[in-house]
C-alpha cells in the first residue's frame, strides 16, 4: 500500500509554514492532502502549483527486538482526534549514507545517533510514521510524519531538534520542513 | 532505476523451465524480455499470456563491511559474454518473516544460513544480482537474478541447493524457478 502526500489547494491539512532546510525546495502549497492507493500506474503527475510524494511504510530497517517491543508499548496510532498538529519532513540522505553497510549505519543510527532511545521520551505524545521511498524512484529518500496536539508542540520542536543534532542526520542532504494544522 | 522482467512471446533469453517451486505459479511463457525503466508510470500489465515482475537493484540490506569488501573482490558482473545462461528465481517471505527485527533477520540470514560465506565459493563463476520488489507493491519480495557458463551448470545446481537448505529459506512461501538460455 502507498501512501501519497499531494500538495496542492485542496486538502484536510493546512500548510502553516513550509520551509526548505536543505538542498532544493519544492512549489509554496497552501494544504496537503494524504491519499492510500494500491498501485502506482497512471498518478496524477505534479503540476506547477501543486505536488505528490509517494512513500510506503514498510517494515522496520534498523530496531532491534527489545526496541520494538518498547516503541510498541508507548507509541500512539495516527488518526487521534485531539491530534490536530502534524508535520512533514521529507529528508534525502547522501549517497555516502547509502554506501554504508548494515551495520555501520545502524552504528550511526544508534550508538552514536540514540535514534530510537532518543525518540522514547517523545511517546506517545508525538505520533510517528516513516514512509520508505528510496527504492520507488522519487526525490526524497524518507517522508516522515508527525502528529500531535497543539499542547505538545514545544515538545515537538525538542524532537526535531534533537533529530538535527544527531550523527545519522549529517547524511541529510535534502529536506523541507513542513508544518500543518487540521483545517476540517 | 526499475528492473523489468517481462515474460511473453519475446525476449532476449528463452526459458528452458518454469517450475512452481511453493505458492502459485505465473502463466507459462516462452521468453523473458529484461527493461530498464525510470519510474513505473502507465507501465503495461500483464496479460493471459504474459505478465512483468519489477524490482530495484537497492542498496545492500544484511551485508557488513568485510562481506562486502569480500564479495566486491570476487563477484563478477552481469552480462559476460560466456554467461548464456541464467536463472530468475521470484520469491516471496512469510508475514512471520517480515515481522522480524532487523537483528533477528541477520541472524537468521549469516549466523544460521551462512547465506553470505556459502556463496562466496560460487564466486566469481556465478553472477548474481538481487532486486528487491517488496515496497512496489508487488506479488514478490525478491527477484533473485543469476548468470553462468553451460560448463558451470552444475555449480549453480549446487548453490540453489544449498540456498533452499538454509534456515532462511524456511520463511519463503512463494517461490518460482525458470531457467533460460541466451538465444540471440
Amino acid at each position: 500500500m502507498f501512501t501519497i502526500f499531494r500538495g496542492g489547494d485542496d486538502g484536510v491539512w493546512r500548510v502553516t509554514m513550509q520551509a526548505p532546510v536543505s538542498g532544493a525546495a519544492l512549489p509554496p502549497v497552501r494544504y496537503l492532502a494524504i491519499e492510500q492507493a494500491t498501485d502506482l500506474a497512471c498518478s496524477v503527475g505534479p503540476s506547477e502549483s501543486s505536488w505528490q510524494l509517494t512513500g510506503v511504510a514498510s517494515h522496520v530497517r534498523y530496531v532491534e527486538r527489545n526496541e520494538k517491543i518498547q516503541l510498541g508499548a508507548r507509541q500512539a496510532g495516527l488518526g487521534r482526534s485531539g491530534a490536530t498538529c502534524a508535520a512533514l519532513i521529507p529528508i534525502q540522505k547522501s549517497a555516502a549514507w547509502w554506501e554504508l553497510t548494515q551495520d555501520e549505519r545502524r552504528q550511526i543510527f544508534e550508538d552514536k545517533s540514540h535514534h530510537i532511545a532518543g525518540s522514547l521520551k517523545y511517546l506517545p505524545a508525538i505520533a510517528r510514521q516513516l514512509y520508505h521511498c528510496r527504492d520507488l524512484g522519487e526525490p526524497f529518500d524518507f517522508l516522515t510524519w508527525f502528529e500531535y496536539a497543539p499542547t505538545d508542540a514545544t515538545l515537538f520542536e525538542d524532537l526535531v531538534g534533537e533529530l538535527r543534532r544527531t550523527a545519522e542526520w549529517a547524511y541529510v542532504t535534502r529536506e523541507i520542513d513542513f508544518r500543518l494544522a487540521a483545517h476540517r
